[in-house]
C-alpha cells in the first residue's frame, strides 16, 4: 500500500532526524528557554522580516489554536470562521471548550472575504439587541485552506484591512503554511504575511517535523503573558529544544521551503495526471492537497494498491476523494501512481455528464 | 556547568532515538492508531497485568492532568490534592481552566492521607449548605510526590479503600512513576498500582523518552471516549508513532526500569554524600530529587560548578537545594560531584545548630 | 405608545403580587427549601401527571438553559439544535461559555425533525475521524418555538424516539410553554410532554410571573446534584420562596393556562384582522407571537401608535414585523389594533405579488 | 420559632412592595434599560458621588461575583482572595467554574492587609518559574466581611495603594454593603469607597430587597461590554424594571441607610446581650451578624425558641454561633432575645476558662 492518506505518515525530515541525534546528550534548560530556541527564533524573526515579532514554539495545531484563539479573546467574543475551518469542524470543539463560539461564514472553497467579514459585523452592530448574541472578536484563516487553496495577496490585503478597521485581530492557521507559500500560484511571502495579520503560526508537523508549530505574534498587545497560556493549555513542551532544534534545522538554509516545494510538486504531479483524463476536481488547488472527483469503480480501483482520503459524495456514482503529498513523498511512488492513472482511461466526470 | 537542576536537560535514551531514526520513514496512520502504539499498547498492558486497562498516549503532563481530571469531573465537583501537588501550584491554574477548583489538603512531604480523604468528605457532606460549596469529586496523588517521596503499599491501599467507599476516583500522576518503583524503599509494583487506583499515568518525559506520559484507565466508566477528550484539549499527537515508538522501546524489555535504577542509585550517591558530612534534608526521599538543607556559603560553593534548583529558604542563612537525577546522568558526573561534597566539610546544618 | 414588542413588558399577573404583598412578612428559610416551594413542586409534580419528577425554581431562561445543558453533557459533547434556537442566537453565547458547541440544524420554522437528528447522529458516527468531531451528546428544542410554532404529538413523538435509541436526552425549553398549550392546534398536554422528553422547563417570566422558570426534570440519571449546579451558576435566589409563591400561585388553580389563553386568543385576534386585509405570514404561528409580512409605509404607519419588533427584511419593500401578546394584554388595545389593521387596507403582501 | 439565621429570611421592605404593586401594570422595556433603571443609576451615581460610573443591575450574589471577576480576568490569571471569602467557600466553584483560580490568603478575621497582597505579589514575580503558576490578576474582598468584621479607611486606602501600584483591580463584595456604612466603628463612605476600589457592588438581597445587586464599576478599562458578560452567564434580567424600582426606592431618600442602620442596632443590642453575661465573641463585628461562643447548654437552650446558625465548633464543650438581624428584624423579637439571654447567666466563655 502506497499512503497518500496525509501530510504526516512519516517522522521527520532527515536532517531534524540527524541534528536530534547529534545534540541528544547535550544539556539545556527545559521549557524554550534553551539556546536552540533561541536561534530557531532568530531564523524564523529573520524570514518573517521582522526582529520585533514573538516567536513561541508548541506542538501540534488544535493546541496552537486553543491557546492563541482563547488568549485573545473576551468571555463573550467568538472567532470568525469559515464554516470549513478546521476549528470548526475538525478539533472536537477545543475552542468552544475554552467558552467561545465560533461564529461561522458560508465558503465552498475554505475562503472568507473581506466583505463577508464586513458584512458579519455590519450585523451585528446593527442589531439593538446586540449584546443577546456572540460579539465578533476576531477571526481565523488557514493559508492554505483545509481543501488547498490559498489566499492571494489581494484577498488577504482586503481582508486585513477590515479587520484592522474594526480591530478584529486576524489570526492565520499556517499548519501547512509552507504548501501555501510553495504554491505556483502564490504571490505572498512570509514577510508580507507577517505584515498582513495580527498573529499566525508556521506549520512543522505537515512540513518536515517530528511535531512542532511555532507562534508568531506580530501585535504587540497580544504578545504579553503567550508564555503562561501555553503552560496553562499544556502546550509548554518539557523539553522544549526538540522543538527549537526542529526549526532552527528548517529555517537556517532554507530547508522548510525546500520540502514545501517538492511536495506541491509531486501533488501538481497527480493533479495533472488527473487532469490528462478529464478528471475534474472538488477544489482548484494548487497546493499539496488536491481533490479529483472519480466515479466509484476508478475509486475501489485506486484503492487495491493507494492509501488516500475518501471526502465525500457527490452523488451516488461518484465521489471526491483526497491525496496528500508531502516533504517525505518519494518521487518513484508519484510515478506510479500518475502511471497508474494514465491506465484508468478517460473519466466520465461529474461535470462532464 | 554539570546539570543536576531537572530530569529533562537531555533528549531520548540512546534506544529511543535508534529506533526512532531506524523506523523514519515507515509510512503509519497518525492519531495514535498505528503499530507502535498498539504494541506499545500491550506492553504496557502486561506490565501492569491487566489486558483489560485503556492506554492513551499524551504528550506532556500538565496535558494530560487536565484531560484526565475534567473528563471524570461533573461541573460542579472538585478534585482533592495535596496543596503541594503539582497541578496546585505548577500548572498555571489548568484545572481551574477546565472549570474545575482544587480541594486542597495540608502536607508536608507530598502525600495525603486516607484520614485526611475521608474528614474532608464528612465536613462537606455533614454541611448542611454543601450545596454552596464545591463537591468533592476526585483524588489525585503524585507518586513520586513533588518532594520525591513515595506512598507505601499500605497507605495507597488505605488511600483508596477510602476512595472506593465515597465513589471517589483516585488518580495517581507518575510522572516519575519509574523512579518510585526504583526506589530501595518501595514495595509497591506497577501491577499493584494498577489495581489500587482507578486511572495513572507512567510518565516518559523523565524517564528516558523525548516527550510522551502513557494514560492507564482501570475503570471502566472511566475509558468511554478518552480519545475525544485528548483531541479536544489538543493531547493528540498528529504523529501518534513517535509516542508508540518510545513506549514500545521502554517497554518491550525493562528498559523503563532499568534507567529509572541508575537514576536512583546515583540520587542515592548524591544523598550519602550529603549525609556523611552532616547535612539534613528537608525531605526524606529515596528517589532521584533529593533535597538537602545547605548554608548561603555551601550554596554559593556549589553554584560555581553545578546548576540545580533553588527550592526555598529555610532561615537566613540556609535553604534547600534540589539535585535531580535521570536516566542520562552520567556516573563521573555524580562521582565528581560527590568528591566535591566530601570536600565541603562538616555541616551546619539547620537542625544541627 | 401601545407595546406589543414583548410578553415581559409588564410586571406580574394581579394574583401573584398579592400574594408576594400578603407574606412578605412571614420568616422562611432561603434557597428554595420553603414551604411556598414545596408546594409549588407538588403542583408542578400533579400537573405533569408524576409525582417522581424532579422540580426546581431558576430566575431566567438563559441561566436556565446553561445551567441544565452544562449539567448534562461531557466536555467532548455538544447540543444539537435549531439554527434559530434561543440559544444558538440569543444567549450571548452562554452555553459555549460552559465550554459545549452547539450543533445547528437548518430549520426555517424554527423546529428540527426527528428525521434530521438522526442523520446527524449517523453522520457522526459513521465517520472514521469521529472523534475529531464534537460528539452529540443530547437535543434542544422549544415549545412553542421562538417563532411561534408549535411541535404536535406525533412530532414530538417521532423525534423523542430517536433521541431515546440513541441515548441523547431531549430537553425543551418551554420559555413560553403555556402559550403552545394554549394554541387550538396544539394536542399535546404538559403530562404527555413529561412523558416525551427527559427534561423540560415552564417559564414563568413571560406568563405571569415576575420572574422564574420551573425545571421539571423526568430522567432520572439527570436529577443528582442539581442543587450544586444551580448555585455554581448564579441561580439559586437567596430568597427562593418568592419564586415558590409564583409558581404555588400559577398552579394551584389553573391561573397559568387561564393567562395562556387570553393571551394566545388575543394574538389570534391579531392574526386573523391582518389575514383579513391579505397579509401573509413569516411562519404559521398559532401561539402569542405573530410574524405578518408588511410593507414599508404599512410599518411606517404602524409605529407611529404602536411598539412592536421589527423582525427582518423579505426585500427592499417589504418586512417581517413581530406582535406580541401575553397575559397582560388588555383587550382594549387589541380591539384598538385590530381597528386600525382593518383600516390599513387590502396589503399588497409579498407573496400576493 | 424566632429566626435570626440569616438577614434573607423575610420578603421586602414594605416600600419596595408597595411601589411594585403601583407600578405593576405599566408597560417597559425590558432588559433593564426602562426608565426606573435609569433612575436608579442616576440615584446611585449621585451616592457614589461620581456621575461618571457605570451602574448595573444583578440578581443574586454569586452571579455578580463570577460576571464581574471572569470579565476582568485573561485565562491565565486568578483573584486574590481571602481564604475565608465568599467565593472561596460558599460558591459551589463559580469562580473555577469560568476558569481562575483563586488565589487564597489566610485570614482570622475575614480581612486581608495589603502587606499580604504585597508579598503574594512578589511571591509570584520572583519566582523564575512564575509561568508555572497562575498569575496575580485582581483582588477581592468583602466588606463588611463574612464575619461581620470591617476594613477601615486606612486599611482599605492601603491595600487600595498595593492594588494600584501592580495594575490589580480591586474589587469591593458589598453583598451587606450597607451594614458596613452603617456599623458605629465604619469611617468609610460611599463615596470615599468608589474613590479606593476600580468595582465594587451594592447588595440588595440582604438590605430590604427582595433580590438585586447594583455593580458599580469605577474603572473606564472594565466598563467596556459589560451587558454582554451579564447576559451571557444568565445575569440580565427579562423585567429589569423590578430591580430598578427596588433600588430606586432604597436610593432616592435614604431608605438603604435607614434600613441598615435598623439592622446595625439591633444586632449591637444582641451583643450587647451577649458581652454583659461574659460571653466572648469569635470575630470582632460591629455590623449585622454576631458570632457569640456559647456552651453546649447555652446553644440547646437558645434553639428551643430562636434560629440561628451554627458556625462553627471551639472545643467539645463550646461552639461559635451567628445571630443574624436584617431591615426586617423586628425590635420586640430582639426585646424577648435580650431578656433570654439576660436570664442565661454568667458565661463560663471559652476564654475565660
Amino acid at each position: 500500500m502506497i499512503r497518500f492518506e496525509s501530510d504526516y505518515t512519516e517522522g521527520a525530515h532527515e536532517r531534524i532526524i540527524q541534528k536530534m541525534v547529534a545534540t541528544n546528550m547535550e544539556q539545556t534548560s527545559g521549557y524554550g528557554v534553551d539556546e536552540y530556541c533561541a536561534r530557531a527564533r532568530q531564523h524564523i524573526q529573520t524570514a518573517c522580516g521582522n526582529e520585533a515579532v514573538d516567536v513561541h514554539f508548541l506542538v501540534g495545531g488544535t493546541q496552537t489554536n486553543l491557546t492563541v484563539i482563547s488568549g485573545i479573546l473576551r468571555p463573550h467574543q467568538g472567532v470568525i470562521a469559515a464554516i470549513t475551518g478546521h476549528i470548526a469542524v475538525h478539533e472536537t470543539g477545543a475552542i468552544e471548550s475554552t467558552g467561545h463560539k465560533i461564529l461561522t461564514l458560508p465558503s465552498d472553497d475554505g475562503k472568507i472575504t473581506a466583505a463577508q467579514v464586513q458584512q458579519l459585523y455590519d450585523e451585528h452592530w446593527n442589531d439593538v439587541t446586540h449584546e443577546h448574541m456572540t460579539q465578533p472578536g476576531m477571526v481565523y484563516i488557514s493559508q492554505p485552506t483545509e481543501n488547498g487553496t490559498i489566499y492571494s495577496h489581494a484577498e488577504l490585503e482586503a481582508l486585513y484591512d477590515v479587520c484592522q478597521q474594526h480591530d478584529l485581530p486576524l489570526y492565520i492557521d499556517g499548519a501547512r503554511m509552507g504548501y501555501a507559500l510553495a504554491s505556483p500560484e502564490n504571490d505572498l511571502t512570509l514577510e508580507r504575511i507577517a505584515q498582513l495579520c495580527d498573529v499566525f503560526y508556521i506549520g512543522g508537523t505537515k512540513v518536515g517535523a517530528l511535531m512542532g508549530e511555532a507562534v508568531v505574534i506580530v501585535k504587540d498587545t497580544l504578545k504579553k503573558d503567550f508564555r503562561y497560556l501555553m503552560k496553562q493549555r499544556g502546550g509548554m513542551l518539557a523539553k522544549g529544544r526538540i522543538l527549537g532544534i526542529q526549526f532552527e534545522t528548517l529555517f537556517e538554509d532554507g530547508l522548510y521551503m525546500e520540502v514545501a516545494h517538492h511536495a506541491v510538486q509531486q501533488a501538481l504531479r497527480i493533479r495533472d495526471a488527473f487532469a490528462a483524463q478529464g478528471f475534474t476536481f472538488r477544489y482548484d488547488s494548487s497546493t499539496n492537497q488536491q481533490f479529483p472527483i472519480v466515479s466509484n469503480e476508478v475509486l475501489e480501483k485506486l484503492r487495491t494498491k493507494y492509501s488516500f482520503s475518501f471526502w465525500e459524495k457527490v452523488d451516488a456514482q461518484h465521489n471526491v476523494i483526497r491525496f496528500c503529498t508531502s516533504w517525505a513523498t518519494q518521487m518513484e511512488q508519484v510515478d506510479e501512481l500518475v502511471h497508474d492513472i494514465a491506465k484508468l482511461g478517460h473519466a466520465c466526470s461529474i461535470t462532464g455528464q
